[in-house]
């Protein structure tokens, strides 16, 4: 198996692009990563999408984006894994190098979101869910993190005031990031006077809907002419139970424990040796199960570390260290990449003022209720 | 890269499954293939699925079906490229086997389509297509075939009957079927005779809206105990202009030419060498098509071939030997499994009253008008 690097990145800002049609938002990213890359010959293109056939009317994204880009005749397919596609985009272009059947792979999330009437992003999202069951009932995505959000603060782990600040910390570290949505910095206060979305969830705890899209270019290592490359050294993708209802412990995210779990194992790298932790922030209770289940926290201890400064930028394990889906927002398929070209950039020493001393990421998506969840280590 | 190999295989029966739910589909032709291979474990998950959004309500298969077939936590995702979505999850399982990340693949193709107003299938079908240039304009899929089919006539590459022997041998293959859905003979008379579906494409050369899954099990050739097994060595995706409309040459399938070149070359084989051909024949001009444009017909030539009878079962290169999409039936997205199932049958000789005198097979999916094409080599 081949090694594999991530050789050039390109995102655009996160925002309403109704004026941009889906593959020109996917174009944009893709030309600012191939000449990031510096390459000259793409052999393949990776597409992670979760909600195009509902929301743009078209599948069939590989073709499509392909074609757009002039990329002559090139192999093309698209991923899906709910919101955790641009994860899934990416392991599956690792994939193609590690074994040699590509040399030059991009892969792309992207995402259009915001020309729609929006119930129908709201149950778009939903399809995440297991619609037959879970669905059915009339239940929204929002509505069982809304419910876990409850039992989390029943059970004593944490005060409400506590979950917002994963929010405060999210906002705060936008600001130095030009792709983020939500650029400017938030209170607690603010967060708590903000109307319901899914009690006990704040519309200001709720990333926005939006349009986005990023792209990375993966090379072998062998033939990636880089002075410090950035490497893809684990990758791990684990499913769950898909109704919360039928798990044991609801607030245990078994996927994100062990896709978590694998993907260390497979880095040959402890927890103490990662360096920051792009999680999926969908909302703050996911950031905190998210750091349990990872085992950065303690079981009903992850809310602590937002209140005792842990998850900042200068903190023992720094998080959304660009704003995370909350600010740099969340357009849905397209989390992974975006995930992937931020580490990239904080392994490359180029995240401006937000930039940390690190030399290991882990980023992980997470589908639905985290029904799965695909993690990466990276490294220079 | 580790050879892969087809342990094992499972389908249901092409059907109106109406009683049946989208997971439960996938999981009948599931158990079928893990018993087929004999395994007792399972590392991951390949879904091929084009329309369960839009025609099932549900997105995130991986995580679904493998919760539903008690595949504790392991890796699952789902694959789409349109029509060809099976053929591009048997790529992307086999690159996790050859890679060295699984050791034992489950792939599975699925679809639902009879459960909804027929309307919504032809709509989204139709998302394969561009569908701001193509769509926009109020075309369907089967009318771009059909304008297609009148130009191939028009250029005088043959007679109307000559396209409707492509049914004419498919659904005679299909006899010896069990697994397909229209299990008797029909002449040329009865097809031109049927009312038109989309002038000059009549009913009865249209491939049936059905229900169905098929599954394959995929190991290292290392590991796998067997025989004589089937070995996958040649893989290639290709794709094409999406717009039929911005092509040289409408009635050339460049996809199907390209990605058949390079699975070829992967399987270090000639056309010589492959005993039979299970092209994607969604209507009789693909098929004729198909046969150009993969080099086994000069171009203008392919309708020759089933006036010649070089299709048949004893004919120059067999196609669509258990009935194809026209016969066994077009359950969309799992149609490329389906082929990769069938053609172990054949390879293993197990084909029934269907078996050819076989050590090479080749089999093909495509997406939209050709704008994917999904081309593998399957070796004893």
């Amino acid at each position: 198996m081949r090694e594999v690097v991530i050789a050039g990145v390109g995102q655009i800002a996160v925002r309403e692009h109704w004026e941009t049609s889906l593959r020109d938002l996917a174009y944009q990213s893709i030309k600012k990563a191939v000449s990031d890359a510096g390459t000259d010959s793409v052999d393949a293109l990776y597409i992670g999408n979760m909600l195009a056939g509902e929301l743009s009317g078209q599948e069939h994204l590989g073709a499509l984006i392909s074609d757009y880009c002039g990329f002559d005749g090139i192999e093309a397919v698209r991923i899906e894994a709910a919101a955790a596609s641009g994860g899934a985009a990416l392991r599956q272009g690792a994939m193609s190098v590690a074994c040699g059947l590509n040399d030059c792979v991009v892969v792309t999330g992207v995402e259009q979101m915001t020309d729609v009437l929006q119930d129908k992003v709201t149950a778009g999202l939903s399809l995440a869910l297991d619609t037959e069951y879970e669905l059915a009932s009339g239940i929204s995505l929002a509505a069982l993190f809304a419910i876990l959000t409850r039992r989390y603060v029943h059970e004593g782990c944490c005060s409400p005031e506590d979950l917002a600040l994963f929010c405060v910390n999210a906002q705060k570290n936008a600001v130095g990031n030009d792709y983020a949505m939500f650029r400017r910095e938030i209170t607690v206060d603010t967060i708590m006077r903000s109307p319901m979305a899914a009690d006990p969830i704040h519309v200001l705890e709720c990333p926005p809907v939006c349009d986005g899209s990023a792209s990375v270019v993966l090379l072998p290592a062998e033939k990636a002419d880089l002075e410090a490359p950035v490497k893809i050294t684990g990758s791990a993708v684990a499913t769950g139970t898909i109704g919360v209802n039928n798990r044991p412990d609801p607030l245990v995210f078994e996927s994100v424990r062990d896709s978590t779990e694998k993907a260390l194992r497979m880095a040959g790298k402890t927890r103490e040796d990662v360096d920051f932790y792009e999680l999926h922030d969908l909302f703050p209770v996911v950031a905190a199960l998210s750091l349990e289940a990872s085992g950065f926290a303690k079981k009903g201890e992850g809310a602590l570390m937002a209140r005792n400064g842990d998850i900042a930028l200068e903190g023992k394990i720094p998080i959304t260290t660009m704003g995370g889906c909350k600010a740099r927002g969340n357009p849905v398929g397209a989390c992974g990449i975006y995930q992937a070209a931020e580490a990239v950039l904080q392994l490359r020493q180029q995240a401006g003022k937000n930039q940390l001393p690190c030399e290991v990421g882990m980023i992980q998506c997470m589908g639905g209720t985290a029904a799965t969840t695909i993690t990466h280590i990276l490294e220079v």
